[in-house]
């Protein structure tokens, strides 16, 4: 029988394996008697092991099937954070059977559909989100990402808060800015991606990419986290599909790694995750661990390219050098707030990764 | 100009005023210039008050329109969070001017429609989760709702974890608790609703919400926090929809009730919330909070119901009182888990109400 294996990070409040218990009932067969029939022998939570500080337990598949977002109901749902058995619970990680992933087609593109579209086979890709964009109107923005990419950038992207909006229709900016892309292909015999952000309310989102599609664009964004972990699967994938992580440091006890590997799961090529640095919180470990849920063995599926930010520039393009090649470096401020422009940002960032 | 109005909680890491003039920029126009036009004069979210504990800032309507999901990116987004400008920042409370509410319909039936559906105008609702539900026949959980209902329920439901299931198909479940529910209405002389969960993966959400439709099925149920908030807006709410709060208390920087209210905006006729006492840590402060997110004057959007649940019976009944009479109580083992079965724990129930 197939099963999902969470472990969870918890300061229990009754005795180690009771605790555990007790989180696995309430996330099961809470009541498990019908006519004296044992529900719980085929569908009740399994504990695999058990301290005072987690636990780790295993759920039959069969309780949710093949959905993100049921088996998160269970597994991080009412049964884990109010059983009253523990305080603090976190969902620390999650295995997925063979059996799950086949219920999914994860990343369309993927790292080297990418890689194919862009050319670039061994060197990471530098992506600018343009900047400034919020009341920048979409001539002015075109400009600005030919700005970028003609200096070296491989993509430029919305920003998180740009989508389709009424000082910057996308339709618009999607063709002036594909328009701006083209120019700078030809001009650096380079290929190049614009990621154009269709994040809205869930009945807007295959419409938004039919409107950069239609418009010639070749890619786009979703705010995974408020538009939902699974809205990737709203939208037909014939173009490489980004996820942004705004909104998902509200989530503070499901582990990011773990809403990282479900984002591959359901369909995202690119996945957006917080930086290195102070300013987002993110130590070398914690970003392995989302470049790991980006990138490790999962069944077969496709690995999604692991995306890094905040406002990175030249000088701090070492620092992700630990990474490996696979990986997009995403620059704000490092380009668009560079002194001489964003086409010598991008033009330094190029640079700094020829001398390194 | 309209503006939404945030309410943040946090620790300033600098002086009151710089803190959440920081904030307000990072989740507006970060980089402001272009070509020596400020964009700020239109765009910049502004400080309202601030103080070392929080800040008040407004957001102006245009930066994103009227979407939740854009919303949220912005007002709980990267800016807010990663600002680093203040430590365990928290969305406290949110605003929302007419012209963001004239963008939606809000609930379809909402606590009127309910209340004409059911015929039942003076008293709270009483609900029943349907209980063993993991692992139940069809068959057998109509068994179990018929009891229910005809003991005096009014409504019952699915458990949040159990939707279109391999052990239980969403259609051959509806069909046959429908019989049982017309069943118990003719012996009864009462309406009553079937709340049938149709919480999947997003492109799977519409086909099942008509596969409760087209077998008879009168109520639907989404949980709404892993499915997307604006999942609601995915179906045709030719029925009323409910929301179950599994997963959401995993997103612990966002205050409860600014969840709730975003549900009520996006179309939830009913909106499930953790229930009073210990287990779901709820004090009646916060079930307050949640009750008037769902009631309280919203432009012209209708209420919706506010439900409270964890495991509640005659037994504890009154200690809702405080909420009056616009309420739903869930009952899972209150009235399933009783001694003398699910008919005889909801006679108990309406029993009690009668008593009181």
């Amino acid at each position: 029988m197939s099963e999902v294996i969470a472990r969870y990070a918890y300061r229990a409040k009754l005795p180690a394996r009771e605790t555990a218990e007790k989180i696995a009932l309430e996330s099961s067969t809470v009541i498990w008697k019908y006519k004296n029939r044992d529900l719980r022998k085929k569908h009740a939570a399994r504990v695999v092991s058990a301290t005072k500080n987690g636990a780790t337990i295993a759920f039959p598949l069969e309780n949710f099937g093949c959905s993100i977002t049921k088996m998160l109901s269970a597994v991080a749902g009412e049964g884990v954070f109010y059983s009253g058995a523990a305080e603090n619970v976190e969902l620390a990680d999650v295995q997925l059977p063979a059996s799950f992933l086949r219920g999914f087609k994860g990343p369309a593109f993927g790292v080297a559909g990418i890689r194919k579209r862009l050319r670039v086979y061994k060197r990471p890709l530098f992506c600018g989100v343009v900047k400034p964009n919020i009341g920048l109107k979409p001539a002015e923005f075109a400009q600005l990402a030919y700005e970028g990419l003609a200096g070296g950038l491989d993509m430029v992207k919305d920003d998180e808060m740009q989508a389709d909006e009424s000082y910057s229709r996308l339709a618009q900016r999607v063709r002036l800015t594909m328009r701006a892309l083209h120019k700078a292909e030809q001009e650096t015999g380079e290929k190049k991606l614009y990621v154009a952000n269709i994040t809205d309310d869930a009945d807007n989102i295959a419409e938004l990419h039919d409107v950069v599609t239609e418009n010639g664009g070749n890619a786009a964004m979703l705010n995974a986290f408020p538009a939902g972990i699974t809205s990737a699967s709203l939208v037909p994938k014939t173009i490489p599909l980004m996820a942004h992580f705004t909104v998902s440091a509200s989530c503070t006890r499901i582990a990011p790694h773990v809403l990282t590997l479900l984002q591959r799961i359901a369909g995202f090529d690119i996945i957006g995750n917080p930086g290195l640095g102070k300013r987002m919180g993110s130590d070398a470990a914690k970003v392995m661990a989302n470049a790991k849920a980006c990138r490790g063995k999962l069944g077969s599926l496709r690995p999604s390219l692991p995306a890094f930010g905040g406002s990175d520039s030249a000088k701090t393009l070492s620092r992700y050098s630990f990474l490996g090649n696979d990986v997009m470096i995403i620059m704000g401020g490092g380009v668009y707030g560079h002194p001489r422009g964003a086409r010598a940002g991008a033009e330094s960032v190029r640079d700094a990764w020829l001398r390194r």
